[in-house]
């Protein structure tokens, strides 16, 4: 199974930029990362209603759509990100979630002034300390 | 490995319209039903540009949007659509593929004048011939 640590934070705190400089460090080791963002308003999603894919989705679990080296896949499921990672990412090394502040069993990083418990992260420049925490037991 | 059919036709002939009436009549069956539709133009692409899944999915291979009862997942390959069933879609019983054409292998069933070989489908209320079709060996 990956190693999955989740990057929580305030709103415009800096996860999605400290996430950005992450991956490329954990691929220059030669690690392959997946990455899952919390998105519980359901604000990120951006199907067209009645799109052919919409419409299809209303009525099945799960549908498709192959676009030019790139595949996008719906699926009708709980808000369990355990259980994505361990059906759609099991071949990653590790696997980066952003949000989930309240998770359990999982490393946590602390982005900005969030009051809760992980590697708190001040300087999103030092990337060392963070990837420390990720690879070690 | 679930049957496969590919619905075929030419733009506006009836294809979604054919594959919204065929899945409830699969279900009432007891079958689980995915669906696939072909996009070799990108038209079908709606992640916002700028997005936190949009920037990350640039850096990695795969990508997911857990969003209420929702997951959303973006992954980079190849134009295969049995390999995409073969993955993700090996628990459904039957795989609706929506374009294709020219795909070898599988069942094709045609919908308005589109000049290829497959069971044509003159009147869209009629699913028994179609329903045959697919679940004949």
């Amino acid at each position: 199974m990956p190693k999955v640590v989740s990057v929580v934070g305030y709103h415009n705190s800096g996860k999605t930029t400290l996430i950005e400089r992450l991956i490329p460090e954990l691929q220059k080791l030669g690690l392959r990362v997946g990455y899952i963002k919390h998105d519980p308003k359901g604000h990120g999603i951006t199907e067209k209603e009645g799109s052919d894919t919409d419409r299809i989705f209303k009525l099945s679990e799960r549908v498709a759509l192959l676009s030019p080296s790139k595949l996008t896949l719906w699926e009708k499921r709980e808000d369990d990100p355990l259980k994505v990672v361990e059906e759609y990412f099991y071949d990653c090394h590790v696997v980066i979630l952003e949000g989930w502040k309240s998770l359990k069993g999982v490393k946590r990083i602390v982005v900005g002034s969030l009051d809760v418990e992980g590697l708190r992260v001040e300087d999103l420049q030092d990337m060392k300390s963070v990837l420390d925490y990720i690879l070690e037991d």
